[in-house]
């Protein structure tokens, strides 16, 4: 693929936002200019490309956002670029701000509008960004690690209150279609058991597990609720009450508190490695893919691969959780 | 009054548990040893000296304790203390025991089990431990200090999402009678309105201030409701997204992770002065009081004077808090 | 006086840097702004002020400072005010800038050219800014409990490699002339020993605590030391590791950490109560002061007592910490 | 390989500690238990082993420890067992206990140790535990993502003040004899330079960098200097403040706090993993390996293998960090 002709590149960020998209937005932006590349920021997602909301960035643009959540280009869920209509404004404003290629950091829907581009023609790298790491193609998304760390340190300040005042905790973390951050967060922050969409429980089982930990002189118990289990947090938690199980249930909603915080160090790194790869890339020619992490690499995996397929909470943990609940 | 004599002192905590109840156990502990007293650690508050669960405690015991959240001894609301049989039983176990003088660390209910012991003639001394700050004779309760840095924090991380993705979010605190975490986490963590249980609001006034807030250009809005105002969160946050107010809203409720965590600087000083304070007090023959923060100061209050009258929150800095949201 | 004529304020923060003065600049921005005052933000402390270096401020310019450490509008220590040529500048840019009334957020050094301006006739009100709480006339300065908290934070990660791999451990916190940061850090975290300005004490005494812990069996021992003390923390170090009291000793400076990270809850109450007060009390026509904290208060003193007096730290804590680490 | 007979495995905690330790001692605690097999901790690494040091442990016994910093079992450097002698106490002491296998959680001086084990006949398992990642055979060791959000809030509170207050800061992380910590938290943290053992840099460089960046208009330089770098921190700063590089510098030393805090959720997830493993890998008969990540996969290291080589830090973050800074 000829690519040469690449002075132009845009970034923008869409979707949900995660906890490292600045840190990426930095690393794409600097060494891009290090390259002697022109770069545009888009703002709030497919919204500014519609729109035209866009604005030239230079390396002082993003000093200071290393460390910020969010993301200072915002973000949205663009309902017109689902459109034709939208998409076709898109690519005319793509054009007349001179843009040869674009970088997209978002989700699975982001990483369908980046396809949307591709197959306009338009020369398109996608990169990984999602609390939830559902997103097919990559073994980390951006913002996973902060969130994990959040929900971790909700929980071991519930134990603590917990273990002086025998209690049974219920904990609502995100993951609409995905496990992952629920069942991990079982096994970091300890858990006697998780509740996923992968897995359907009844209330009669979590019961017999609340109990069971009362019991064995447990002081505390910790039931983690994925936002799209079969049973919603708050609901579980009337039942609980509503029966005998021995500990006495709270609930705890963590809410888009997950989706905030300043990025760990791993989602910085994560954020800053794919960064600099999506504008190597690009000048390498590659377009219609994500970049993902797969082991220690930075890979790509085609843009198609990544929308057709998702991914599952690894059951394996889930088994592991409740081994060492005991 | 007469008490050279002491040579025994007990100490218990008791209620919902605070951040900062283990730095003022070891506070008391190495206090008294240090005077060469023996002193008793009574298990689960009330219920430890309703059923004599208690131990002798050494420096070693409270080691490592300054910084951990929760309570070491445990703690309870004991049912069978608010009746005659328990009560006796009590006492009999705090004779039986060789106790001297008691010290009670714990909320508005737990100075009423004070009064109780006090009237049986128990030389009694209460600390105030609540995060809710609802207690008469203290500017400040151990525990407060750290669940509004809790709550801070949290509120502090929905902004970073909100300022990427234009969003209202309703935050529920705890306060069942008494409106000071909400209105004091509106302050610092900057929140459009606050709803408590000592003002009444309704749904529409909230739909307008955060509509308000859209109008003037705003990329998000605050909403903190204490557990006890007559709207609940999850409803205000239904109603909301039924009305038109230009934000999408969300709730976030924080539960009992408000409780935990390690206790923060000021909690473990004021602890640890009324820790101290508590077993002086105890050796110039004090009684039938409760010590609390008067300004820079420690003063006793009568326990008469504290379970008598409760305290609510400042509806000064409830107008500051609308005023600086502007 | 009079001082219905009132219409502009200005502010500035001067000296070093503290956690909190961004919500203190917030409040006396949205304050005066609600009383229909014009706002003047001043670049750099006296620097800016000599250089004419000023921009008038909106509500939307004090935005999402709440929770940003440092100081938006910069600080210096500036040497030009200190000479009567600066001062004439800084005057004359004054009244060229059609200010009224000057809020001065900041320490020591900061009041005395608050009375400088006082003197030449300008409507002054100081703000005591300072990690150190060095200040005369306030029971805390702005900045100090969230430079306790991140001392308290150091400390105790200390503790946890401490109490597996038996150590002594050196901190060095700020305090050059005053130990009150260093006995409280004692207090909190918990320190064998605390060496401060206010009281020399030898190696051979250190490290006579330190052979002591050793020998009641404890796992590892903490040493603060000031940096006004009169051996530094590196010096000690080195002479404790010369010697034989069981442990082997390790430093940690803290250094600037110290001054940053996001405002503590207290920080940010104080700081925006103290910053509607100057706003209110320059309306009221009060100047020649600085407002501090006197037990629940916010009250003024004048700005010549703040200056000719120093604070010290309270001996009555370094007792209690000596006695609780036993 | 045999090994249907092993009913006893042993655990210890060797050389410097690291967070996580704790949650991988845990996790081969409670997967063992599930196998029915018996579990000894030996107390203080290879002086537990020399000594007979050890008890047996159970579920209990490890409750409540996945969130705490340092190691329950307690490490040591041991001299004694370097030595022939030594050595043979500690087979001695083995046999007598019964252990069939040994689980050592350590550094590099750790897995020396394990093939001493090996080498008489011992079925050992070795698991990486170095904040340092200076391992050869694993990506990533338990602690060093625990240490570098560590090393990263405390830059992240330096840049606060700096950006108030024009400064250079120099900060001294661990690592003796290689450079990863210094060079990721340059990545992820936003260091001018970076100064570690694999490189040599002149003190006229960093002043050229520091130099150029106030030239830039920066407000600040952040330089990071690893314990081995052929300068210490100190002197460069010294230096540094000789010369006009147009900041004033400043110091922080780290030191030990990086070895403390409670375990990121990383290392608790890749602790447990490890823990987890390891007891699977000896009742599949594994003996004289290391168990190190591989990308996504645990895999089996030769311990001859993981002794004789050492880690360096990837030189292509170090030009990756300079490139980023400008």
């Amino acid at each position: 693929m000829e690519s040469l002709h690449v002075e132009t590149i845009a970034v923008l960020t869409s979707g949900g936002d995660a906890p490292g998209m600045n840190p990426c937005i930095r690393a794409v932006v600097r060494t891009a200019l290090s390259k002697s590349l022109r770069v545009i920021g888009v703002r709030e997602g497919y919204t500014g490309l519609v729109q035209g909301d866009m604005q030239n960035l230079q390396a002082r643009d993003v000093g200071g956002i290393l460390q910020a959540g969010g993301t200072v280009l915002g973000t949205s869920r663009c309902m017109e670029f689902l459109e034709k209509k939208g998409q076709r404004e898109a690519i005319r404003n793509i054009h007349e701000a001179g843009i040869d290629a674009m970088v997209v950091i978002g989700g699975d829907g982001s990483m369908r509008g980046a396809r949307v581009l591709a197959e306009e023609g338009i020369q398109v790298v996608g990169l990984p960004g999602s609390i939830d790491n559902d997103m097919w193609g990559t073994n980390m998304s951006i913002g996973t690690d902060t969130a994990m760390n959040t929900i971790q340190d909700a929980i071991d300040k519930l134990r603590d209150t917990a273990s002086s005042h025998r209690r049974a905790f219920v904990v609502e973390t995100m993951g609409r279609n995905c496990g992952y951050l629920a069942v991990m967060a079982g096994l970091v922050a300890g858990a006697e058991m998780v509740l996923i969409p992968e897995e359907d429980v009844s209330v009669e089982e979590v019961a017999a597990a609340v109990e069971a930990s009362y019991i064995r002189g447990k002081t505390h118990a910790i039931i983690i609720v994925a936002e799209g289990a079969s049973i919603r947090a708050t609901t579980l938690t009337e039942k609980l009450n509503q029966m005998d199980v021995g500990f006495k249930t709270r609930v705890t909603i963590l809410g888009h508190i997950q989706r905030g915080g300043r990025p760990s160090a791993f989602d910085r790194l994560l954020a800053t490695r794919l960064g600099v790869a999506a504008v190597e890339h690009i000048l390498d020619g590659a377009t219609d893919v994500m970049l993902g992490l797969d082991g220690r690499l930075i890979v790509p995996v085609q843009l198609a691969e990544v929308v057709a397929k998702t991914r599952q909470a690894n059951l394996d943990y889930y088994e592991m959780c409740r081994m060492l609940a005991h």
